[in-house]
């Protein structure tokens, strides 16, 4: 009898899950999925817990939860920190992993492109827990502006900078501005909520880059409307304690720095002798694979993909999804007729994408097709909740969105008042 | 025209913000609300957000919003440090507060009996901080127990022991070996989940002691039915990390070490010049004032209050509340009328008390009826959801009781991997 092939997937995100999915009770197939926190997490949505508009158990699932009628996949909650592509074998601190097959899924981190030493001034966004610093420290900075006498110190703790024009750094800086035209309106007796400043910083002449011009130029001017300050052509040159600092302009005074300018591969790639780009990513070949290795996968934003049809991947959920999906099937494929290297390669299908920028506001692009307004922001709704795994996730979704749509009173609010420096349940 | 006069309340509990609200909107009255918190905790349910249940936000409201209709009313966010009866001031790093009334409704916090250094090895469970700190140990030693090859080590961390037999005891007790049986049973592929060991650990001869004999004893009979370990007649004498130690005993090892044992009022009180109690609390005068000062209230788990027919108030939710509104009856009545100096003490209306223990389990006394099992625990869940402040928290709740009811499923058991240390965005 032949043995299981084991296969061994790094990061259970949204190309690891996938690819997971597609291996789950596969005869002949043994799974270990690897993940540094408990929970997939639907990070499209991120950006609303950090605004406290959800809660983190709404766009959060656990791994095991998700994998629990899968008798062949184990989850373990681990932190990978080295691969060997020739021994077959990636190691953590607590265990050595072997493995037949490896689906490197790690992902993407906060990059500050070369200048890590920002990353203690600056909040990224890229889990829950950098969510809940950021939430505490928005929300934290209008509290102690509320207590504080001192007219200048307020101005500062009422100042939220985001550097970063893509999706996140618009989605955020709308939802803040919006925070303070509605719920927090009636909050507040000491300070001004209509003098909360949120300031959005793009190195480029245009927000939202990967979107057509004239999206770009709407999302920019609805930004205004809210009262975001948009300011383009400003690349940060240096970062201090609640200051961004510019070569040829004045520095940012704020309270609250969020560094939503850059993602960099997981730094695994680096283990797997094979050229990165600048961000960390890697060149795959047609298969998803690496050259010379075509037992080692890639998936996700660890990527940097061109397919069969010239199109470049971009570090979005479905391109992801339809990686790990690839891979899973490629692999069930391969390990039950071992002989043969089928040569169908990977072809990316553009779902589209799209940002929200405030109520009643979004922006889609799909292929020739774009919306704005009202009809892209029912789009935008519609299809995050349909992605939202779980119906329970949805439900809750459905009703706080309805809730606050209605009642102008987005989330809770809550934060709690101990912050969370670096040091994981896995030290 | 007379000025306003300026009532200090601190701590947005059940009885500081009882009493906030019953001054909202009063002519003559400017009221300042401080609170370590930007939210009003829910504190019967806070035991959920330990078992990952429920959300923090399910349970915690922002004092902000809750005032945000009274106009006369400032929530402030802040640490009260010091109190001055005689100058009727209060202090704090940031501010001096002044009074014409003060309402001290500080709360409790988690006692030792004079051992604060075991501290450093438990966890108590008072804040929303604290429900995180045991959701993140509890399921993250799970998570490497699921990892490790060590047996003797799983074992360790497959335990749980709570000290403390009081209705938060039993409640974290009965949700664990409950999650265990129902929940997670097919989570893990390298650990055994029958073998969770939760050890409930109490002084006297019985749990549950402020409940009738009967009562004890089926609760106990139904923590050993769902599997946990009820051991009665142990006193801790030390705590060492990971250890419970006995004089006449073995040590008891767990990972997670819940301290449930003891509650004692805020320091506060001992800055007032009156006696306190072994537990830190005031023995208030029949209005709840404490001598020589009828402009200093107490409410809440900061008092030993024997009410006018000899009933001693329990520190529970309803009696906390109960007490902020007569105080802030009081002071409507004594500051529209200054002279006079009305003598209708404070009563008690004894609302009974309750604990779950599990599905379908709960015992509840109100007066001489006493009820158990099914009906006791449809009780239980329809008062907590009456009394869960606002209608979106209700709706939440329900939905995620009924699907953890009919799937088996309770809550989404995500936990994020950051300890939190003792910091605050105060500081």
């Amino acid at each position: 009898m032949e043995e299981n092939k084991h296969v061994l997937i790094i990061g259970g995100g949204f190309a690891g899950l996938a690819c997971a999915k597609k291996l789950a009770n596969q005869p002949g197939i043994t799974v270990t999925l690897v993940d540094r926190e408990n929970h997939h997490l639907f990070q499209p949505l991120l950006y609303q817990v950090a605004t406290a508009a959800l809660a983190a158990p709404d766009i959060a699932r656990s791994l095991r939860q998700l994998m629990s009628k899968a008798a062949n996949v184990t989850v373990l909650m681990d932190e990978i920190t080295s691969i060997d592509p020739d021994q077959k074998q990636a190691a953590s601190k607590h265990r050595v992993y072997t493995y037949d097959y490896l689906v490197l899924a790690a992902g993407a981190q906060t990059s500050f492109f070369g200048n890590d030493q920002w990353a203690q001034h600056t909040l990224g966004l890229k889990s829950l827990d950098d969510a809940a610093d950021i939430r505490r420290s928005v929300f934290g900075a209008l509290e102690r502006a509320e207590l504080t006498d001192d007219l200048a110190e307020r101005k500062r703790l009422m100042t939220i900078a985001i550097v970063g024009g893509g999706p996140t750094g618009v989605e955020l800086a709308g939802a803040y501005s919006d925070l303070a035209k509605r719920a927090l309106k009636t909050n507040f007796r000491r300070l001004d909520i209509n003098k909360l400043r949120v300031v959005l910083v793009q190195s480029g002449d245009r927000i939202l880059k990967p979107f057509d011009p004239d999206q770009s130029e709407y999302t920019k001017e609805h930004l205004e409307a809210l009262g975001v300050e948009v300011v383009l052509g400003h690349r940060v040159t240096g970062v201090e304690k609640h200051t961004l600092l510019f070569d040829h302009a004045e520095p940012i005074y704020a309270e609250t720095l969020i560094w939503a300018a850059g993602v960099g591969a997981s730094p695994l790639t680096k283990m797997l002798g094979v050229e990165t780009d600048r961000g960390g990513r890697v060149a795959t070949c047609s298969d998803l694979t690496i050259p010379g290795y075509p037992y080692i996968f890639l998936a996700g934003d660890v990527t940097a993909h061109t397919d069969v049809k010239g199109v470049r991947v971009p570090g979005l959920a479905p391109a992801a999804s339809q990686m790990g999906q690839y891979i899973g099937n490629k692999i069930v494929a391969l390990s039950s007729a071992p002989g043969e290297h089928p040569e169908d390669p990977f072809v990316y299908h553009d779902k589209g994408m799209m940002a929200i920028i405030g109520k009643n506001a979004a922006v889609v692009k799909m292929g020739s097709m774009k919306l704005r307004g009202l009809i892209a922001w029912i789009a935008w709704l519609l299809i995050h909740l349909l992605f939202l795994i779980g119906f329970r996730s949805k439900l809750s979704v459905l009703i706080q969105w309805a809730w606050a749509y209605l009642k102008d009173k987005p989330g809770a609010r809550v934060f709690t008042s101990r912050a969370t420096p670096p040091t994981s349940v896995l030290e």
